[in-house]
């Protein structure tokens, strides 16, 4: 079964006009507009004669693994079209990791089988770092194995960590979601500085501090929340932290301070990990937390100010009710790329997004190889942090304002979002 | 200077017709709404001309007893229409707690001496069950030192446990928020069955469980999160939550649960409270913190499932990004019934809502004693909880279904809401 093509300057061969079916999956952590992309891939796939059927797959990677496909075009155009306003992924989502060849060339062989038994052509996988490893994994196993598979990669992740695209969608509207929160909480604050002086909000971010530098769009005057803002990318110093806090707190009169999950110290080592092995993902990553309980503590402790925390944890993924309508039009347009894309016959691609220069925001999409992009991390350039290390620059806000613009309508039933699902869910008898 | 008058019957006597200047203050934690009774308060009072000044106390009594007010007829009545859709409390709030006439009459003769100062003959209080202890207090004392001066307490609480009142304004926008929160997150949960497996999420609600049973208002399948729900007014049994959990997990695959802060065990003691002096408010509240972070440890201890924590905290006070239109017109409400109410003459009363009855909503206001309300707790109702004390019943549902009606437009500005301050905030020199 084994191929042993030569894989050098594979990304560059084209497979154009071939015919077949085409497969869609989800993977990693939803975000608010995973599922405008899964709506952009079938909409577009449906313009194509080249592709015959629309195969979702349940639970990302492990669909393929399993054989558990979906067939996306019996479902109403209704449905898919409310899918766009969805939380959640609406295929389900994984988070598997491929081995390597070497290690685990049985997974890659169930998957060619997969392919060749539901003559899948067009492979599009929406995910973030990880996934696009997937991807690439996948793409260099149909061509060892000879097998024609077009695989096109589509980003998404809250944490905008993707390399090679200005964005990621998902991020934008995370960033919303998080400025208000900020800002509602903030007005929250300040009504009651003399008895509760502090708040610590927690945003995710393992080794970036895009969503933490983003809740600074919230202040909009000096007094306004956020007071400061503790980054990845930043070495974490509890002393500087301390002086940081008592001076605002002199100043104002109370702190509003953003985290981000994942805090490391001068060591590069995370200040709160876990590390026992339920707390660890497929990927290897450790889970991360109670950085907000902690240094509510030592608040407490060093400062005697009455400190809450708030953790929003993945309402900051999942917040579709106030999303922004830029990453929900741009989600979309990646989905349909994806379909273009693939059509010209190039595997081994993700979509990018780039932004146009000048005053106006404008952009527009390209790609990137995947192999290039694969559990690779784009992090907040040093420029964008101020000199203290605890608030962004105005580069910083003039790159994410734009991504936050635009309000969404989602369909209200009775005082609550109306949320559709699949509605065929059924999983396609094995042939 | 202190009166010794009989106070029996004292809140029968009538002070009709009198002419004089108001002041209104908001205390303890603010609501989505609480501005919006502020606005009920000001709106109504420019309506009668038997009031001639409008104060607004900063920060609650606090404002009073340091007699720090502004003057809120110089604002721009667009500003103060503005403050519906404001977060926070707009005057500032407090938790500062009066004693008793014994103990700090000191307290009590400041304060009539500012009425006197500044002519002030209607006094409005917007706050809960503390607060209303605090409006009652004044109320006594004025009658003691022979002040005519007319007290109406005004609901305001997302716990909604005051007692005499259908329920409470502030409660059907958190309640709202919270719901909506649950769904979002419940999908993005559902996404991700096979590597994280639990969520909890913990409300506010510190003896009383009307947030966390709230959250049902989500489930409209079901396989809808949430899936389990516990309450301060059940005494928690660990053994029965691991059991209810691990059932949950087996039938669905995942599980969903919300947690109120303030769960009790058996012996009534918190199940988890800090006890340091930093943590205790001036009414003598232990702080609850971490029943979230305690349950989690425990599921992944007993049933080594992955599980994530959602600490909305006071998001769920201050969301008016998702606001309750039907609370907002209340809150609105019961701020105009309040100057309405005091023109009659009758002091010591706290607005009420009752709900006529029917199968549409509709309510009327009323009022009640404030030293009937004064520090009274309503809990849910026994049989508004299900048997095994771990979910709510449709008559829990068929409550609130009608208060989170309604959606709030904000304005937006660039991408994020415009939440008015006050303009003219200048503490009055004093006289």
């Amino acid at each position: 079964m084994r191929g042993d093509k030569d894989l050098k300057g594979k990304g560059e061969k084209v497979i154009s006009g071939l015919k077949g079916n085409c497969i869609v999956a989800q993977s990693g952590g939803p975000t608010a507009v995973i599922n405008e992309s899964l709506c952009g891939v079938i909409q577009e796939a449906q313009r194509h004669e080249e592709i015959e059927e629309i195969y979702g797959a349940r639970d990302g990677i492990l669909g393929l693994l399993k054989g558990e496909l979906i067939n996306l075009r019996k479902e109403k155009s209704s449905t898919i079209d409310g899918l766009k306003t969805a939380p959640g992924a609406a295929l389900g989502s994984c988070r598997y990791r491929l081995k390597s060849w070497s290690e685990s060339g049985k997974d890659f062989e169930k998957i060619i089988e997969i392919c060749r038994r539901y003559h899948l052509r067009y492979f599009f996988y929406i995910g973030g770092n990880d996934s696009m490893d997937t991807a690439n994994k996948v793409d260099e196993a149909a061509k060892r194995m000879n097998y024609q598979l077009v695989v096109i990669g589509i980003p998404k992740t809250v944490d905008n960590d993707l390399v090679f695209t200005d964005h990621c969608p998902g991020f934008g509207s995370a960033a919303k979601y998080l400025a208000i929160s900020v800002m509602e909480a903030g007005r929250h604050l300040e009504s009651l500085y003399d008895s509760e002086s502090v708040i610590i909000l927690e945003t995710l971010g393992r080794n970036t501090g895009w969503l933490a530098g983003s809740c600074a769009l919230a202040k909009r005057s000096p007094e306004d929340a956020p007071h400061l803002i503790y980054f990845p990318e930043i070495p974490f110093s509890l002393d500087k932290f301390i002086k940081d806090a008592r001076e605002v707190y002199h100043k104002i009169g109370g702190v509003f301070i953003v985290v981000s999950e994942g805090l490391r110290d001068e060591k590069g080592n995370y200040v709160c990990a876990r590390k026992d092995r339920i707390s660890t993902d497929a990927f290897g990553h450790p889970e991360l937390e109670g950085i907000s309980n902690y240094l509510k503590e030592v608040i407490e402790s060093q400062l005697k100010l009455k400190t809450r925390t708030i953790k929003p944890d993945v309402c900051q993924q999942s917040a579709v009710h106030f999303a922004s309508k830029v990453d929900m039009e741009e989600a979309y347009l990646v989905g349909r790329q994806a379909v273009k894309s693939a059509l010209e016959g190039k595997s081994g691609y993700m979509i990018t997004i780039r932004r146009e220069k000048g005053r106006v925001y404008k952009r527009r999409t390209s790609r990137a190889k995947l192999s290039l992009v694969a559990n690779m991390e784009k992090r907040v350039p040093p420029g964008w942090i101020n000199r203290k290390g605890n608030f962004v620059t105005k580069e910083f806000i003039d790159y994410v304002r734009p991504l936050i613009q635009g309000e969404v309508d989602v369909p209200v039933q009775k005082g609550l979002p109306y949320y559709p699902r699949l509605e065929k869910r059924k999983i396609l008898a094995k042939k």
